[in-house]
């Protein structure tokens, strides 16, 4: 017997059934209504791009972690040859490069068509082990989709002048990493992103807190806070506790990690970045101190982008208490959030019982612009769809039976009523409601089972007493009600609203 | 200066700004309704699929117009090092599979790292301009979906007994293909496909052709034909002709033609295929001859495989008479579908003054199976998006300003007002509106001329007045009226709805 084909979806990507499905769905669909209500404009873009767009814009470990689109015909043979005429391809044997590795089973010194085949075996790529990036720039022209920013960098270099010059978007599309999966970590997952760019007023800030917000609070989620900080002040912060500039971004990566590791393995990162102790304790101190904005300022009077840093913060904290947002939102100076990016005010959203965030975001002026080599301001904030709907699986937040036909039209015990069960099926359709049709013959007993168990709380049998249709529903007990077929949606609608 | 980076969405693809996404979405959303009203439960599968699962199932061409994912890591070093120790890997010179190629600028005899150069160069894979797919094999482990049917049939194997015995399933989500992009004609483009997997049943026709024709009716086409054939109707068609059956699908790929070629070149590739000139004629003259069902019936007397057609034929043209679909359904006996894997029905969407088709579908009983190895009925309906989509553009059927926000909140003329704009943007957000708020200082003149253009009707200007809010609207000539805020929501939805 032939062995079966492997039919479970690819490592780290997932199927989604209908059940799963509509749930996603529901949070996208509420997602995508509150952004609307807010006036952004949604946005698409392709699912790969050109590796030249992608390829550097997020570190090394990240252009090893986008997938890349094999090159295709006479591209391939080119970049093939490229490869191997590459020096790093195959080089002295025990060197830094390469290695002689002989394939099992081959005689490394047979000859092949004029060619030593030695030659060619010991023609391997890179250490065992090692991935050859150099390489695969020669053999992919394409890389599948990382994130939503860089796609949105590249739209408004293309489009400008067709763009508004102030462009609130949206844009809610999965994303792809080559990363080892584990629990909630996928290969393949949805990114819900709102971004603004080309203003950099602080109502921009309030705008896109409120929606996230609002969101938050339309799906469910009560005891959120969306956590506020600032990046001039965290580098007021590193400066006013002596530390030297060129280790600002090890400080704040270090600094981000306080939830994970604690007060006392920040202290040790530091220490290992070569920050002295005493400037360790005093940047702890000025990050955990608890203290309000207004003793900040005293704290750092006199630096210029300290006291900047801290009227921002108290700008936006101001216009978002004419929002929805206001309840949530709490400055903490602990929040880092790890990108370089950022050069504003940074936020992140937290939830109690839940270690990481359901999502995050700041104001980042300084990468929009990368491809057309102007300055665009830009603030956005990214809900991250898989662990908003981790959590609302575990509490129970959603919706029962999301998505279940209202109706199943089926032909009455031993009654060959398929013309009827359509006619009855399309003036239900046309009221409005969704309908399922039985196309298998089975018992009353059966059918009411099986609509039970997947949601649908009414079945309509068609049959040949003049007086009206069998109706089985959910809510009404003892047998079957008989229904004149005029009366038949009315019927139905009216149980759906009890 | 640096070279302008390359912003153009990649080669086939698109990126889709609001006004163009809203159109699709709206589209999107017609097509989704109209199926959830007939009972179907939405299905998304990953977006790459093994290439074992993918190649294999579309034929030679089809194999070659997957995009391949290349390996990562160290399978990639192990796919390089297979591909180089193939035999196929650099042939002898002028040989069928290989041929010397020197990259420009190197010198052929040069040595490096103690392997000869001119070994590695001779390593050139395949013949210029030829594609190598069983290197591709080698260097890449997946594939982007081409289809939607393929991933659909994998699913079935792999969720057996957990999805429904009959399962009505729809599916809407984008498919890749490596093909030269032309008009109309793209690398990453939308199916919506509805099937019915797990019933033979007439009825299941009669759904999934109710669905197609209610989907069009709702997207405002009424000259649109549904034409309906059967493939058992078409081998009766070929036996009768005398037409040997190791030539039935050469002959219904020649008739699937008559749409471009006409009558004669049909007849001429009918002959170029090996079919006499009589059995041509005989064919062409039973599939042209439009004869309603009950003479054809007479025509092919005594021919079971006809009859039992015909009777088909019949019966979902009875069953159909029940659905919207009615009025759009025909039987045409030159309805070839040129895809081998039908087994029944099968139909296709014709519009008046369009070549090629909307969309179609069939019964397909051999396909599903495909690696459950049991036998599953299915039938069929894909609808094509972006033909949908350039026909309604080009007869101008979308509704004007699809998703554009309800209202801008603005600061009156030189008023600081950002907290109040906020407050008042919740209030309205809250009773439902969608609404933008302007982040920028604009002149109310600018102000009115940019709502206008981005098909918003009404702009609120936030001002220090206690009797209210200056709102000007589209509808309302002369300057703007004074609104009191807590009437301002109802005073904008009634000139909604007006």
């Amino acid at each position: 017997m032939a062995k079966k084909a492997e039919t479970k979806p690819p490592k780290g990507t997932r199927d989604f059934l209908p059940v799963d499905l509509r749930r996603r769905e529901h949070v996208v669909g509420v997602i995508k209504r509150i952004y609307e209500a807010h006036g952004f404009q949604p946005l698409e873009t392709p699912t790969f791009e050109r590796l030249e767009t992608l390829l550097g814009k997020y570190g090394e470990e990240g252009d090893q972690l986008v997938f890349k689109v094999l090159h295709r015909g006479q591209q391939l043979v080119n970049g093939l040859r490229e490869v191997t005429a590459d020096p790093r391809f195959g080089g002295a044997p025990g060197g830094a490069m390469g290695e002689r590795l002989a394939p099992a089973g081959l005689d490394p010194n047979a000859e092949l068509g004029g060619v030593p085949r030695a030659a060619t075996l010991r023609a391997a790529v890179g250490r065992s082990g090692e991935t050859a990036p150099w390489a695969e720039t020669m053999l992919a022209d394409m890389g599948l989709r990382y994130d939503l920013t860089v796609p949105l960098a590249r739209v408004v270099a293309e489009y400008q002048g067709k763009l508004p010059p102030v462009w609130k978007r949206y844009q809610i599309q999965p994303v792809w990493r080559a990363d080892t999966p584990g629990k909630g970590r996928f290969r393949e997952f949805y990114q819900c992103d709102v971004d603004v760019v080309g203003s950099s007023s602080p109502l921009v800030e309030a705008e896109v807190v409120s929606a996230v917000a609002e969101c938050l609070r339309e799906l469910g989620f009560k005891d959120f806070e969306i956590r506020l900080n600032h990046r001039g002040l965290l580098r007021a912060f590193v400066e006013h506790a002596g530390i030297p500039l060129a280790l600002e971004s090890a400080a704040i990566v270090a600094v981000d990690k306080l939830d994970k590791v604690g007060r006392e393995g920040v202290a040790a990162e530091l220490g290992a970045k070569g920050i002295s102790p005493e400037s360790a304790e005093k940047l702890l101190g000025l990050v955990l101190g608890e203290r309000p904005i207004a003793e900040l300022k005293q704290a750092l009077a006199g630096h210029e982008g300290g006291q900047k840093a801290l009227a921002e913060l108290e700008t936006v904290l101001g216009l978002v208490a004419s929002t929805p947002a206001q309840a949530h939102v709490v400055f903490n100076a602990t929040l880092a959030r790890g990108l370089g990016y950022y050069t504003g005010c940074i936020f992140e959203i937290a939830v109690k019982d839940l270690a990481g965030s359901l999502g995050g975001g700041g104001r980042y002026d300084g990468l929009v612009g990368m491809f057309s080599g102007k300055d665009v301001p830009a603030c956005g904030f990214s809900i991250g769809l898989e662990r908003i709907l981790v959590v609302m699986e575990e509490r129970g937040m959603f919706p029962a039976q999301l998505g279940a036909a209202d109706v199943v039209v089926a032909a009455d015990k031993d009654v060959e009523a398929s013309g009827r069960m359509l006619q009855v099926a399309t003036v239900l359709r046309q009221a409005g409601l969704k309908v399922d049709l039985s196309v298998k013959a089975q018992s009353p007993g059966a059918l009411r089972k099986g609509a039970d168990e997947s949601g649908v709380p009414c079945v309509v049998f068609v049959g040949a007493d003049p007086a009206g249709l069998k109706v089985w529903h959910k809510q009404v007990a003892g047998p079957e009600t008989v229904v004149p077929e005029a009366d038949l949606a009315q019927w139905i609608r009216s149980k759906l609203q009890g």
